[in-house]
């Protein structure tokens, strides 16, 4: 077994769950299905600005308010606005998770490692998900930054998973699709896993991830 | 004239400088102009995420790495993708700024206030376009947060430029289009005017700014 991976602490939105879907929520309230990008990274933005500057708010406050300014000042303030941001949230508890999942978190667990789930957003928002695809019971703790004070990648949340688990950050294994989540969870002692589905390319303003691997299925191989 | 506003400490991207020839760049290397949104917030979320996490890179490292990936395997290592990112990133050479702007700098210098800029980009990169403008002798300093070790929203940009002008934050009055500056000035101890050219409205989930102005001329009569 690699050292420093007893605990595997697993990022949700996109890297367990397949966010696809969300784009026909977009297409359902008259937004261009393109558009899902340009919110999902305007709402991260606005999440980490808040962690930069020592504030927070919840993934729900800062998702429907920026949701409400691309919907338009025809939206905002009457029920037509409300019933459009809440459609498109509530696409969040019908996604399930990418094909890999259930067999790569069983792996991952047979080798003897513990499983926890760090999230941006609510770790309510997941659990069905996670129960629909069977894997709830393999899943420790399902942790929000929501009790940590901040969004990653800032320090606190790192911690606050490795308080948890009764551990130091040096034995956990952050594995996300997201670059700024993996070098976060390097900058905070852990080690960090890029999951790289999509044949991407790793940033190269960012160091390297200490680990790298295709799929949850490959993850679990390549750390034994 | 309202206290708290002897120095004006002025954002440069989008509040200074119009953004909107960006786009043409994008279409001349062959990527939908509505991509430059995507882009510029996923430059952003990165920057803060760095900043979240203690740790910065610049601008232009940033903002080249995310046009890389956006555009795509094919294009990284060929010298058809660097030229391809830098005619993108050329763009900011020949950018002007908005309508107001010069006569709005010049109603704030007028009434006896030092300006000052603050970019999370390079301060050459905008130089050229204050003196195109005939505006870049009325800038005390133009800063940028590449001395200062954090971008914006982090606290350190806003205590530096304090520092560069030896006074003491709540001397200051940030001014931006963005939301999460004006709300990390805030939290900083300055003032926070929002920039609102399009009449656009504030995220419900920050706290209102300290003053709000439909532009330039208007902030420099509103502040007296």
């Amino acid at each position: 077994m690699i050292p420093g991976t007893e605990v595997v602490v697993l990022d949700v939105n996109e890297t367990l769950s397949d966010m696809a879907p969300m784009r026909s929520r977009f297409a359902d309230v008259g937004l261009p299905t393109s558009e899902m990008d340009a919110w999902f990274a305007g709402v991260l933005r606005d999440g980490f600005a808040l962690a930069a500057c020592g504030d927070t708010r919840t993934f729900r406050d800062v998702a429907a308010g920026n949701l409400r300014l691309i919907l338009g000042e025809g939206y905002v303030g009457d029920r037509g606005g409300d019933d459009a941001v809440a459609h498109v949230l509530g696409g969040f508890a019908e996604l399930d998770v990418h094909p890999d999942v259930p067999a790569g978190l069983r792996a991952l667990a047979a080798s003897g490692r513990r499983l926890v789930t760090l999230t941006n957003g609510a770790s309510a928002m997941s659990e069905p998900m996670f129960d629909r695809a069977g894997v709830l019971d393999l899943l420790e703790h399902r942790l929000s930054v929501e009790d940590a004070g901040r969004w990653k990648p800032a320090a606190e949340p790192y911690r606050y998973a490795a308080d948890v688990c009764g551990v130091a950050v040096s034995s956990m294994v952050l594995v996300a699709v997201h670059p700024w989540d993996v070098h976060g969870a390097q900058r905070a002692g852990l080690r960090g896993a890029w999951l790289n589905r999509g044949d991407g390319t790793y940033p190269d303003y960012l160091p390297p991830p200490d680990l790298q691997a295709s799929d949850l299925v490959a993850l679990a191989a390549l750390l034994g």
